[in-house]
Order: C-alpha cells, then structure tokens, then sequence
C-alpha cells in the first residue's frame, strides 16, 4: 500500500510499504480521510515534541474514518462493510489509571503518530476493534475523522464539568478552539465569547454563532468582557491557543469560583501566573490531556446532524500531495484551518 | 469591656470599649479565649492585606470560643451559659454564591477583623446565631477556637477530594499546615509527607505523626519523594506556605492526574509555573478562600477527643498582654505557632 | 385588589382583598399571568396535600410572571417597571440545608400557595427581592411562568448528572414530563422515550421531537425499548407520572449503572420494588424536591429562544374565570396541559 | 493438588485436581487462607443464586491471600516469593463499563466461584498479574483474605460519597456489616449507630466501637435513632442485610436530602418501598455491585495497623474439613462470623 513516510524533519515521501496485518482483537480499515494535526506539522517541522523523538522513518496521522475491509478472529462487534471512525490511542486497560475511567493517562498506551508508533497517513490501517466506532447513517466520513479534536473539545467540557446555563470563554480559535465551540454547542451552552488574533479564525467563530469574538490585541479583554456581560464574568474558560498571555487571561478574567481548562501547551517552560488571584479567586483549574470516553458520546451527541463540525475543513489533498499539504498547514496558518488527506485519491472531491 | 485596639501599624491598646449590643437574632459571647492569626500579624505590622486597609482604629481576632451571657429574641437554637465556637463571617443568605453551597464567596459577608469589621480581641462579642456551635462536652474552648484554623484544613480536604487511600504532601507547617496534618488524619489518610525549613516545625508534624518529614533546602524533594514512595508519586498535594518554591513542587512533584489545593498566599505579584507540565499531567489545581459548612463538620469529627488539635497552641497571654503577644508571633516565627489571648485573666491558667 | 380565594374544597371566589404591603428586602408585582399547577387542583378538589392542609381560606397559585410596580427600600438588584418572574419558594438562607447549597429542603421555606402561605391567583404579589428574576427581552410572561415547573425538569437533568450522550427515557407526559423533555433538550439530550397512555399527550411530545413515544398500556415498554435502541436500554430514566407500573419500570428498564429520577409522587403508600435488581445493576436512584438554583440557568438557557417551552399552554382564562379554569383543570387532564390566568382581563389575549 | 470440589448441593469432597496452568499474564499462586462467603454458602445449599446456577461440579471459593510460586513471562509488576491478595473478578478492560471506571459491571469479568468458574478452595489458583496485590510487611494473610469483603465496604463508602462527619446508621451485622463498620472508621467516620436481632452480632459491632447498636426486633429504630441524635438523623445509611424490614427502615429513617447504599441481596421478588418519602426526602439510593478500584485502596488504608479487620475471623478450618466448615456457616449463624480455610494444614494454628 502507499503510504507518507517522514524520514526526516522535512523530508517526506509517499511509498510502498506493507499492508499492516490484523491480530486477532483488530480490523483492517481502508482509511477515507484523515486530518492534519498540529502534532503532525510539529514532527514534520522540529522532529520532535518534548518527550517523543522521531529517531526512526515514520507515518504521522491519527484522525481519521474509513470503511472495515478484513475483522479478526475474535472481533465480535464490528464487520466487513462497516463505517468507521478510529479512536487512536490503545490503551492496556490494566492499569491503575486504566481501571480508574482515566485510561488516557495509561502510560503503557499506544497511540498512532506518536513516535515511534506508526499513524495512517496510509491506506490501511490496523486498529484493536475496541477502538474502533461505526458511524451512524448519514454521518459523513469526514465528521468522523473529525470525531478525534472534537473530542478534545468533549473531554474539556467534561473536565470543566460545563452546564447549558454556563457563561463561557475561549481562548484560541485553532481546530481544537473551533471544535470546543461546538462542543459547548452541544452541551447546551448558550453565551460563548471567543479570543483570536487572525481575522479569518474570528470570522469563522462568528459563523459557528458565538456570542461575540474579541481581538485581545486590539482591545482589552477583561474591559470587553466586563461590559459584554453587565459585570457577570466568565463562569468557566477554556484556553486552547498555549498563548501565555491567554493562560494570564483566562487565569483572571474567570469570575470567582469558576473553573479554568487547560488545553494549550505553551511553548514557554514557565509562565507568570498571579496565584493569590487563583487561590482568592478559588478557582478549579483543569490541565487536559487528550481524551476519555468521548467517542461514543461525541456520536451520539452528532446523531441528529444539527451541528456540521465538517465547516472547519478548509483544504482536501489526496496523500500524493502530502508534502503540499503539510506545508500548507504549516506555513498558512492564518488562512487554513483543518486540512484532510484522502489516500484513495478518486474519494477526494467525492 | 475591655477590647485590644490597633490604632495604627504597630500602635495597639487595651481599652475600654462599649458591650456590643445584640440584634434579635445575635447572641453575645463572653470570650473566653481567641487566637493570633496569621492575617491579625500582617494587619499589626503593615495595615493592610491586598484590598483590605486599616483607615480607622479596629479591633482585631477572629478565632474564639467562649461562654453566651445573652440571646436576641429571635434566637432559637442557643441559650445562656452555653459553651460555643464562632465561626466569624456572616453571610447574606441570599446572592448567587450563597445559594449554591459556596458562602465563603459571598460578596457581602461581614467578616471579623477584616477592616472595617471589628474582631473580638475583646472581654465580648456579638454574633449572629446561626454561626454559632455548641462544643460537645470534653471539647476544650482552645480546641472550639481553632476550629477557625482547622476549618481551613477541612475545607482543604473537601476541595481536594481527599480519601483514605492517599498519598499527600503538605508544603509548610505554620498553624495552617500542622492543622491540615490533622485534617487529613481525620479524614483517614494514612501516608503524609510534610515540609518546612524550620526545625521546630518539622519537629513537631513527627509528633503528629507524618510518614516523613523533609526540609527542601537540604534536599531535592522530587527525589526524596521519589525515594519514599518508591516512584508512586503524591495523589495530592496541599500547598500552605505561600512560598513561590513551594508553590512550583507542589505543582511538579504530584503525579499525573492527581490534585493540588493551594491555600498560601505568595507575595510575590506572580510565579512562574510549568504550564505544560500541569496541562499534560492532566493535574486538577484548586484554590482555597477560606471554608465553608466545616464547624458543625469540623466538631463532629473532633468528638472523641482521639486528636487533639491544642498541641499546636505553644503560649498563652492576658488580653492585657496583646503586644507582647503580638510581638512574639510577628518576631518569633520559630519557635511559636499558634499563641492564645485569654480576655478574662483568670482564665488564662485554667 | 382582587384574588381567587379558596373557603373550602370546592369553593372558590374573587373577592376583594388588601394589597400587600412590601417590607424593605421586597417588591411588589402586578402579577401578568400565572398558571394552575396539579398541587393547585389538588388543594382545590381535596383541601389537603400530604402534611399541609387548608385549614383557612387561602390565596392559590405560585406560577407567575408579571411586572415590578415598587420597590422595598433595601433593594439594590431591581427597579420599577421590570419584566420578571417569581421563584415561589422563599428560605431562611441561615439553616444546614440552605448553607449546603439545598435551599430547596430548607425546614424554614415560606413557599406560595402551601397551607397557610398565601400564593398568587391575585392581581398583586410581594416577593423578597432575591426571588424575582428579570426576564430578558424577548422572552413572554408565559414562558416567566412557565420557569416553576420548568425548573422542576432542570433540577431533573441534575440530580441525574444527565449529559447529551446520555439514552433517556421520560415516563408521564403532563406538563412536568413535557417541559422535562424540552431541559433534556436544553442539556443536549438526543435520544429521548416518552411514555403516556393519553394519545393528547403522547402526540404533544413527539411534537417536541423526540425520538420516539411509547404507550405501555398497548405494548411492553422494555420490549419496545430493547427493540428501538438495539439492546443498549436507557442511561437515566426520569420517571414523573407517579403511577406506581411507571415507577416498576423504570427501575427495571434502565442499564445496569444508571441513573433513575423520581419526580412524581404516588398516591399508593408504598409501591413493590424489585429491590435486589435495584441492587444488582447498581442504580442510583435520586427523589427529587422543588428546585434549587434553577431560575438563572433556566433564563439562560431560554435566552436564544431556539425552545419554546409556551406550547404547553392550552388554555387561557381571566381571573374571574378561575372556578371555570380550575375545573378544566381537574376535569378534563386529557385534553388540557397547562392553564394559564390573567389577573387582568385586558392582557388575556395580548 | 488439592482441591474441595463441589458436585452437587450438599455434596462437597476433597479430591485431586490439576495444578492450574498460567498463562503469560498470569501468576501461580499457593492459598496461604481462604474465606468463606455467604453466596459460597448459598451454592452448597442450593446449587444456585439468581441467574448463576451450578450445572458442573466447581470449586467454590473467592477470598483468598497467599504465596506466589510461579510468574508468568510477561509479568513484570510481581515476582516469586510475594506475599499477595487476589481481587477475584479479571474484567475485560476493553468494555464501555471499564473503560469508565466501572468495571464491576464489566458484562465479561471472570468471576471466582461464580458458575462455570472456578474458585480457590484449593492449593493453588492462577490469577492474571493485575489482580494480584502484594501484602506490606506486618499485614497478616487472614487481612488479605479479608480485602475482598473488606472491598464491599470500601465501595458503601465511595458510593454513599461517606465524609467522617456523616451520621451513619449499618443495618444488619454479618461479616459485610461488621466490615463495613470498620470501612466506615477508616473514612474517619465517628458515630456509627448498628443494627442486628442477633445479641452475638451486636456485641462484636459494640467491640468495635460503634457509637450504639439496636436491636429493631426489640424497639423502635426510629424512635431509638431519634433519641440517640436528637433528631438530627442519619445522613446516610447501608444496608447489609437484604432484609426487607431493613430496606424499609433505612429509606425511611434517614434524614431529607440523605444517602442510602443498599448492599444485601433481598430473597423477596418485591419489597413495598414508601416511594413518596423516597421522593420528597430527595433521597439519593445507591445500590451497590462488588467493588471496584479498593483494594490499592483497602491495603494502604489497613497498612498502619490500626485497625484490626481480622477479629471477625470465628472460625478457622482445614481444607480437608471443608464439609464441616460450610456446615458450620450454614447452620450457626449466630454464633459464626467469617470462618477461614487453609488449604496447608500446617498453616492452620501459626
């Protein structure tokens, strides 16, 4: 099959390889499409994200959907045929963590793209079938693709324990800040106020139907905040730029009591924070890592189509243009904002 | 009566000052003993905390027990010659915050010894009833007025959602931190580790009965950690000290996915936190103001006497002698913790 | 002014009576509309609910929205001429239950139309301040009113910890059940099973979209269930009609692990459970009482207006028509929902 | 080896069986004590409980500690010569019930002595690493034998979300009661009030330092509880004993807005449960499975030796005195608590 392999940062290249071969708890997937992560452009560019090193040759890519082409012995709740989307992280479910509901922090996981574990910017894939979720009639692939950040965006409402009647900030209007907005959607939330510094994010927000976006380098956030909301406050903010002045936002803007989600991972190894605010404030602050649980939820909760998370893909590129892909993504920040890879070039334009 | 006035920084009598006269549904008290916090030391020696400045003269002390001599005529759940604990902010009863279980939040409660609210260094004081509770016999009126302290503890517990099974560390052993030993011990915990810098300090959380005490400027705390717990790590972490380092181990050494309550207050305007760190371990950080429903909580916990919190009193004084008092705990740091007034002389060696 | 009065059961009049006068912490409203609860035609046909009974001529009715004509001398949060609607229960803010954030369980509740407090089938009402919630542009009196029992579905959605992901089922279509569909809906709630045995009711409730109705007097709700979610039975049950086979049901037709909500109370005294499957599939099952922070979040959540929770309403009276309304009410309970009055004749068909 | 081998009700023999063979994730384990537990009692009497019916001879048998003798290859948590507790339940880690953290649920666990699977009233037992905890030095096997009831009582704690200040009402003192005692004492719980018809039972809950133990054959609980609280009332309260006389009690003495864990298996088909109480007192009813994520929690909570969990060991047996043993729990209630089986005769009196 071909698939993107990264030799080297910057220097990718479609080839042959071999067709995975399934174990006997896995399925084969012929994969539709699959996004670009940040994480994705990052290995490209630097070769590596803290701990993790691209010391060996590489496939990236882990959101994605595709059709099961081969179940083994012992799957039972999948077939041949079936509609897929893939959680890609595989997790031992033996430890304490595992056996606690958290088994994103498993440290024995297995998770695609993260070296030196293989993704699926690739035609095939093999995936242990626990992982692996139909979709149901009338969700497009790419929603299901999708399924992989939204779940970002379910897990920090989650994390952020989100009520319908909460006031809500977002900070960062990347994929994962975008799709938060539609995960709040989907909890019921009703007044959402989204920070950005480019134009074309913020535009998009507004499409998304947030309450109002706000350019903090253009204005002062806490004052906008304060006159938008009659002095109420932020019951819960959610940063998801790494943005250390968005981490000093949300860390004071947020009313007392409220709740704070991490989602960002700034590139700074410390940031300033103001801790007697944090403490008088008894705020909960909430790090993030990943996602649990989320992608039956996020199904069920994208059943009725009422929400299109599919409006955030920009881009479509069939996996021979990868390199063109990736640049884009890594160069074009400001106008592209998910960008899908279809290895079966005839389904791009499909 | 007689009451201790602070007229300015460092400036402080023992005066005579009107009886308080009680509302219908206040009680008066006759103070039996109160003790010197923290925030009483700050006010005496800089006249001020944060957005809280002493402009008028004010009685000072907000941690007492002592003796009803009077109830207002709608007092229903108390009566003359009951031995009582106050717990001394009042609240509305009716905002947002109130309403919803969180009362220490409470925008307009009235809070003793909090400028321009007079405290109770004084022979009397008055008190709304329902912040007043009985001390079961055996219960000495030390013990009911730490509970003020103690509370801090308990509410420090309930943030953190601590049980039994764990593994905590307590940065700073001031009265705050040696009272949250014994939270944690009545909350069952079993395995604690506790630091200071101070000897005397670290002397005494042995004697209640730490798994360990460790001095971090001898030695690396991660690695000592690391050592004692055979790499399991802190499942939490309850930061008293308001030292910037202290606040940057708690947030570093605690394992992944486990919670951290802050309750010290730095000085320093900001400190620099690896934000990365506290997102990727999914941490859970929780500020702490105050407490909230922890006296009827803290006196059913402290029935039976198998703790005794009253260790932690090292002297005793005559309201006639409160600059000594004051003096020696601003000064001596050491070698004092928790130093008790007695308004009524005769009391003082009983 | 005038009001219903009720002499005995069975006897109602519009009279004239004083106008309340207003203490200090209260407003006075001139009520707009105000509907007729189940409780209303309870106390109306049978003189007696449970404990209370009506032992006095009283003043029925705690359903009402209207406008704010003046204003107590310590109120700060509202003005003259304000839109606003009433929570009917007003506590003591200074108990156990009201300092633990369940003000709805407070001993000391002064709640509207229960014997002896006075409601508000009146032209005017006062109401302590903290009480009256100012409606926001847009939204109507009726769906003001409709806040009481729509918050009894709110309060619904969180004693069940519902999330959108959740499967529901809702037994017991009156007006509870029915504006217990639309929180589901407001908490992001896709899948949603109604029961009812009145074709009127079962028809209204697919008009509110859900996902399908069911009526266990024709066909077995667990078969029916097992066969429309292929096997997978309901996350949290919500069970409102206080018929004793609904309450069987739905502590038997939810999956192990989930979630069960009682709302409706049943004549019978005691009711056969299934205690060991209760046991077996480790259930929580959660009584619910009234409500409790419920009024911001439900005018939060109505603020968009993408609900309208006003198509309950099936009749409309005057005032003076209320022995009529009332016996619509207690008569004809399959054909009508809610009845809702208008103290002033001039707004009833505005 | 060894092994007591159950053919048919009433038909029990000790005979040569093969030693098990482990897998790679698995540990061989030599039986240094095994318990046995009433639904082991309940299949020698009648061949069945609910839907797990004896069709093949089986070894009983589920609450074991010993030695390990053999590791398998992929083990790396354990090593020959540990002394170990066994959790008995092996789950499949890959479920939506265990993958949340529920794993007491998971539909394809592997229990001990539940039908077809065999137990360990035998020499040795293979049992997957994860499930296989090490003893600290100072803890007895009969204690690591004893974690597994021991774990029903730590699961009360965290479903009734115990804090030591609660009020706590145990019905019923077999060995899960008097367990659930000392469960209750580790959460830092300080009034117990404890409940039996059996004088023997009452007197050992007494032993451990309940607060008062009441026999409702003999006097009104309610009133007694009454008296004994002043009419505060128990916050939350556990039934053991599936007695429906119990269920009723405590979901009618517990106080409004308290907890109610319901852990004894009920033989009636129905109990007559006063809904409306349930409903109004806005009760929270927890029925509780097994146990999930206790024993790590159980073995650090018993690890400072203060509580002595193995006094309720009454009786202690041979395995080749099997018969005799479950005789002995069948028949003498009253004066048996939990009776021990060695497997190694030599082991029975060191």
């Amino acid at each position: 099959m071909k698939a993107a392999v990264l030799n080297k940062p910057l220097d990718i290249e479609v080839k042959e390889v071999p067709i995975p071969e399934i174990q006997a708890d896995q399925v084969l997937i012929k994969v539709h499409c699959i996004g670009i992560c940040g994480s994705d452009v990052h290995y490209y560019e630097h070769g590596k994200i803290g701990r993790y090193e691209v010391k060996e040759p590489i496939i990236l890519g882990h959101e994605m959907a595709g059709d099961i082409v081969a179940v083994g012995d012992s799957v039972r709740n999948l077939t041949v045929g079936e509609r897929v989307a893939v959680e890609p992280g595989v997790t031992c479910g033996r430890c304490d963590y595992c056996k606690e509901g958290r088994y994103n922090l498993c440290p024995d996981v297995v998770f695609m793209a993260t070296p030196p574990v293989d993704g699926a910017w690739a035609e095939y894939v093999a995936v242990r079938s626990d992982f692996v979720f139909p979709l149901p009639d009338g969700m497009s692939y790419e929603t299901g693709a999708l399924l992989e950040p939204f779940s970002v965006g379910m897990h920090a409402m989650n994390r952020g324990k989100v009520k319908p009647s909460d006031r809500m900030l977002i900070t960062g209007l990347g994929p994962i800040g975008l799709l938060t907005i539609q995960a709040a959607r989907l909890y019921g939330v009703k007044e959402i106020y989204a920070t950005d510094v480019v134009p074309f994010r913020l535009e998009l927000a507004k499409k998304l139907g947030v309450t109002a976006v706000i350019d903090p380098s253009k204005e002062s956030l806490a004052e906008r905040l304060e006159q938008l909301t009659a002095g109420k406050g932020m019951d819960v903010s959610i940063e998801t730029s790494g943005n250390p002045r968005a981490v000093q936002d949300v860390l004071t803007v947020t009313r007392r009591g409220g709740r704070i989600v991490l989602v960002g991972l700034p590139a700074a190894e410390e940031i300033g924070i103001d801790i007697t605010h944090l403490v008088d404030s008894e705020y909960d602050v909430h790090g993030l890592f990943r996602y649990v649980n989320t992608y039956p939820a996020a199904i069920q909760g994208l059943s009725d189509q009422e929400m299109n998370i599919e409006q955030i893909v920009t881009h479509q590129y069939s996996l021979d243009q990868i390199e063109e892909a990736v640049e884009k993504a890594r160069i074009e920040k400001d106008t592209s904002i998910k960008i899908m890879i279809y290895p079966d070039r005839s389904l791009l334009n499909s």
